[in-house]
């Protein structure tokens, strides 16, 4: 039986549009009385587990679950040894730095030497830091990240952005962007070149699913 | 002002009522509608900062609040650099080691070898089974540790535990317990030495408002 990690929160939506568009049903996460983590889709194919986005590639990578859909940033945070498949194309958000508007930094090379810099991606805000050869002191964060700069407690931020409300929201804006998220499809690298249970034909199916369709014109000529 | 960073989650109701108990209303936290995350009680006396249990030492350690509730096992995992003023005696539960009542575990050092342990804690996870010289692989998870067992990615996992109601719906039990946790009072080395604006007298209040009543003969005798 195929096996699949699927994330809660943002993306949990869209990941499971796309299994019904490839046969597989696991609305039964979306109800909200459900208290299961693990369900099997009614024609008996496939299992899916529901577990925290940043844990999808654990699963996956301890080979638990075949599959697994995440979203790009945790794959650049946490680099994981798994195969990525394909984008699927949804879920689209960017990891960028923030700073108060009313500060003077319109650049991240305008923020002064060891100037501090609030994230939940430590890993992918010290990458980038670094690579522009600016010395800052990382804090490491769990939530609310944007409560940083508000409190004072550091110069920037570096966060997921998807339509900028709550940067907004918060007197905040974006100076520059790291990288553009997308949701992915990913898998254990073993399990996918044995391809036990047809594996390869599900996951072309659902990068084929997630293909932006074609433009009008092309369909059916 | 004094500052506070309450915890979010489940030590916020009783870290809101000791509040009260000494004169400071942060109970608009409470309120479902609410969205700010940093509010000054009616009385002016003091600003409350509303985090992540995780993020409360940080605010506490780079001094943005001069004080903080936050549970036993946070200090334990994360060792902050932060001045342990008090056990407010609320928030009870346990660090434990937990595997499937159907295994043949029923000791840690039953466990095998390299057994793979599931954790949010990884250090006093690994901590603990150093102290037991059994060598195990700690697998870091997010949330929901309890599927560790369940799919068979791990042995055993070392959790929080209140009352037990999620390790019986998952058919784990407890073999070990690696330190019992309370809510403690916290406070910024260097604010505290210095105490502006009565740090003592309102750290001293809320420790006496959190001790457990005398017995009842004692009272008014």
């Amino acid at each position: 039986m195929i096996s699949i990690a699927l994330p809660k929160g943002a993306l949990l939506k869209d990941s499971i549009a796309i299994c019904q568009h490839v046969g597989l049903d696991f609305s039964a996460f979306l109800d909200k009385q459900n208290r299961q983590l693990q369900i099997i889709d009614p024609t008996g194919t496939a299992r899916a587990l529901l577990v925290r986005a940043q844990d999808v590639p654990v699963y996956v990578e301890y080979g638990q679950v075949q599959l697994g859909i995440v979203g790009y940033d945790v794959l650049r945070e946490k680099s994981p040894d798994v195969a990525n498949l394909a984008d699927l194309h949804f879920g689209y958000c960017r990891m960028s730095v923030a700073v108060r508007s009313s500060s003077p930094y319109r650049q991240p090379l305008d923020l002064p030497p060891h100037a501090r810099v609030a994230s939940k991606a430590v890993n992918c805000a010290r990458e980038y830091f670094d690579s522009l050869d600016l010395p800052v002191e990382i804090i490491p964060l769990y939530g609310s990240v944007e409560l940083g700069p508000i409190t004072g407690m550091s110069e920037a931020i570096v966060d997921l952005v998807s339509t900028g409300r709550t940067l907004r929201e918060n007197g905040l804006i974006e100076i520059a962007v790291l990288f553009e998220s997308t949701a992915r499809l990913i898998a254990h690298p073993l399990s996918y070149r044995l391809s036990p249970d047809n594996l390869h034909a599900i996951a072309t199916q659902l990068r084929l699913a997630s293909e932006p369709a074609p433009p009008a014109g092309v369909v059916g000529s």
